[in-house]
């Protein structure tokens, strides 16, 4: 029962069906082609629906299906099974694979990785498994992955990939082109080849685009670019995602401390670098952990989310003990308790807005010491206009709600003030923790509503008890 | 009075400063001696400050300098200022530039651009701007020029280069490198080439390394590769985002709806529109305007961020009006308005991390209609683990601190209700406003805190009444 190409898929016909629907997700279709294949131990069929797929899509068909199909999978592909795949999972997933998986299986799936995807797997994995993977491989390849692992965590030198073409500066743009095309074992992707000295010091780069526009007799170095900077294996990757970006690389040298050339950083990792890094001063900002991803448990995700909660409670009695200063006065005037949220609320957002900007603008060096007098006034200005405006508005309805003008007079008067809090320590603050050199990303939001709610209900509070009287 | 190299380099020296400190961040030395030389109208001195200067270098040094020296630093270096440098700067500061240049110094400067950058450049021009100065440049470029502006706003045609290199199918390696070499003209840096068919079909395209390590008699479309999607010049610059960030490319061809070849884009493209998309991400949730700049004014910053707290300001009524409700308990016990703020605020918070997972995932497409049942149950549960725990902290400590157990009971009752509303909406809000193909981004926010300020202040304030009597 063959189908037509063009005819709807059936399920368990023989056609492969589209991998992802118009929206750019993996289609529901061939989801459920992978898992009728995988009930019915049908090895051939899935083998003809997975020949073609990129390692990305294998990585999301992964993710979508439960645990016990994972592991039916990948065996039944066995050698068909391309590890790259995994290097598409989120760490839990991976981790989840490879503990069901022998060390033997795991080291002949990765002979065949770039040294970065392996690097990238094996990191996951703790000491005594990564020992039992590393003892199958051959000496040269645990040589160099162990190298690599030995870098610091985020660095260039766990990044890297450690398979280049490194060319001496006497040779000639034919002769390279030749040794490439006599060479079998040539790195999987590149971009650029290094000319090296006798000591393995990185001399320069050439592009390919350069090589194949150059006459074959130049030598390499005629044409070479010197690098002004050259990545250093121990520097962290962001600081490397800031190079690329800001200088539009595609590939990058990277050089051990006495400047020998011992990896190449490519853009696609570069790319993963800075959605990390923009992903994590999101979660900072919101009070997720950096590392908490879609797949985690309940209770992982809870405690892991815990930790900031429970300071935003501290945070919380803070102002609360404030109103406690003016208990007298709302007893009095039970008005200001159904009010007094609106001051404190608005400040919040109006913090947020000011410290958002500020944290963004740090990260990407934006903003610095430099400007940071300008950028202070105009957030307090901004504070003080938007301030003027939403009192006007507020002490007008407030006024009216509570039929007291004056009322309405007091939390517009409490509102600029708490508007221009904001911007002064919506902005300060991150500053200070960047001053301290910490990550402003991560503490900033718990002290700027700290400060604007502290200033909101004692403005507010406090306006209201001298006006009306305790 | 000439400077060793290695000397302290004196303000005014001959010698060029180091352009960057150890930070990263744009050198003040090198910055003063810029202005040294603009003040002194020494225009030898700033071409030889100014020679070797990456556009990106010259980017950021222009956004140090103020206005007038702005203007005398691009008068200065005349033909020898690279218009690239204005592609990396803010737009406020870009449109400055441009107002203060003639059409005809403009499109002198297009000249040398490559065909994205001068788009670009020109697209935030108006209309008679734009046409005063394409008048000036040659008829094939002002066509090409105008063609790619005819695309929308953020489409793939707006961002892709027009220059790229296509060769018909019969072509062979040999063949194709040879033709590279003797062409002058060729695009400044590229990474693939493409075949197309006589009618500018695009067949596939050959990587350089794959043609460097191929022999010179293969035909280009034996080693070809075949683009399973090929990028559409009207797709969305983030769904193409999305593609090279999946499949790892570094360039891909553009075709119109005919699928002729027309452009390519290329990855440091896409890793702008990368960085532009996290931002606009992070901002929104915080409420800021995703063309907000820090070089913007007061007046305009003030009124960008306007609207949304006129929003805030609303929902802060509708919480208000809860509270109104409840005026007549709270007059009886003035301690339900010290605490009710800690339920309100847990829930916000609690309900802003959740939020800000499922904004994320959304945007990267990790959580679809196949996984939302699962992530919103757990959202439910982890609301409800971290509910209980902070539940028994939260209700000892106040019930110590206005001796009165029940009130503490009753306060920790409306906290557990609280923090599961929160996980729960905290998810649905995100996801029904994706099912409505609109940006959660942008609207969860004020959605979420709404629900999570209304119940906390429902829960606490009616169990208090309840319990208590009105």
């Amino acid at each position: 029962m063959r189908e037509d190409a063009d005819a709807p898929v059936a399920e368990g016909a023989d056609a492969v069906p589209e991998v992802r629907d118009s929206d750019g997700n993996l289609a529901h279709g061939f989801r459920e082609a992978i898992r009728a294949a995988i009930e019915a131990r049908d090895v051939d069929r899935l083998r003809a629906l997975t020949g073609d797929l990129h390692e990305a899509d294998m990585g999301d068909l992964i993710e979508e299906l439960d645990g016990d199909e994972r592991r039916r999978l990948i065996e039944m592909l066995g050698s068909a099974f391309d590890f790259t795949a995994l290097t598409e999972l989120d760490e839990t997933v991976r981790v989840g694979i490879l503990r069901g998986l022998s060390p033997l299986t795991i080291a002949r799936g990765m002979r065949d990785l770039a040294s970065d995807d392996a690097v990238y797997i094996l990191e996951d994995l703790d000491e005594e498994e990564m020992a039992a993977v590393l003892e199958h491989l051959p000496a040269p390849e645990r040589v160099a992955l162990r190298r690599s692992l030995d870098y610091p965590e985020d660095s260039a030198g766990r990044r890297m990939q450690t398979e280049f073409i490194a060319v001496p500066p006497f040779w000639t743009v034919g002769r390279t082109i030749d040794y490439m095309r006599e060479t079998a074992d040539l790195p999987e992707t590149f971009y650029e080849v290094f000319v090296v000295d006798p000591a393995y010091r990185l001399v320069g780069s050439v592009s390919l685009d350069r090589l194949l526009r150059t006459r074959r007799t130049m030598l390499v170095t005629q044409v070479k670019t010197e690098h002004l900077k050259g990545v250093k294996a121990t520097d962290d990757q962001e600081d490397v995602a800031r190079l690329f970006e800001r200088y539009n690389l595609v590939s990058a040298p990277v050089v051990d401390d006495a400047g020998r050339l011992v990896g190449v950083m490519t853009i696609d990792d570069v790319v993963d670098v800075i959605q990390e890094e923009a992903d994590e001063d999101l979660r900072a900002l919101a009070g997720v952990g950096s590392d908490e991803e879609l797949s985690d448990s309940v209770a992982y995700t809870a405690r892991s989310r815990l930790p900031w909660l429970v300071v935003n409670l501290g945070t919380a009695f803070i102002s609360a003990s404030i109103i406690g200063l003016f208990e007298a006065t709302i007893e009095k005037m039970v008005a200001l308790a159904v009010l007094m949220p609106i001051v404190a609320s608005m400040g919040g957002n109006a913090g947020t807005q000011t410290m958002t900007v500020a944290v963004r603008a740090l990260a990407t060096k934006e903003l610095s010491s430099h400007n940071a007098r300008r950028i202070v006034s105009r957030e307090v200005l901004v504070g003080l206009f938007n301030g003027l405006a939403l009192a006007c508005l507020l002490g007008l309805i407030a006024g009216a709600w509570f039929a007291n003008a004056q009322l309405g007079a007091v939390i517009a008067s409490a509102l600029v003030m708490n508007m221009m809090a904001a911007g002064l320590f919506g902005i300060l603050i991150p500053l200070a923790i960047s001053w301290l050199k910490l990550d402003p990303a991560v503490a900033s939001g718990v002290f700027v509503t700290t400060v604007t709610d502290t200033v909101g209900f004692f403005a507010f509070l406090g306006l209201a008890t001298w006006w009306f009287g305790a």
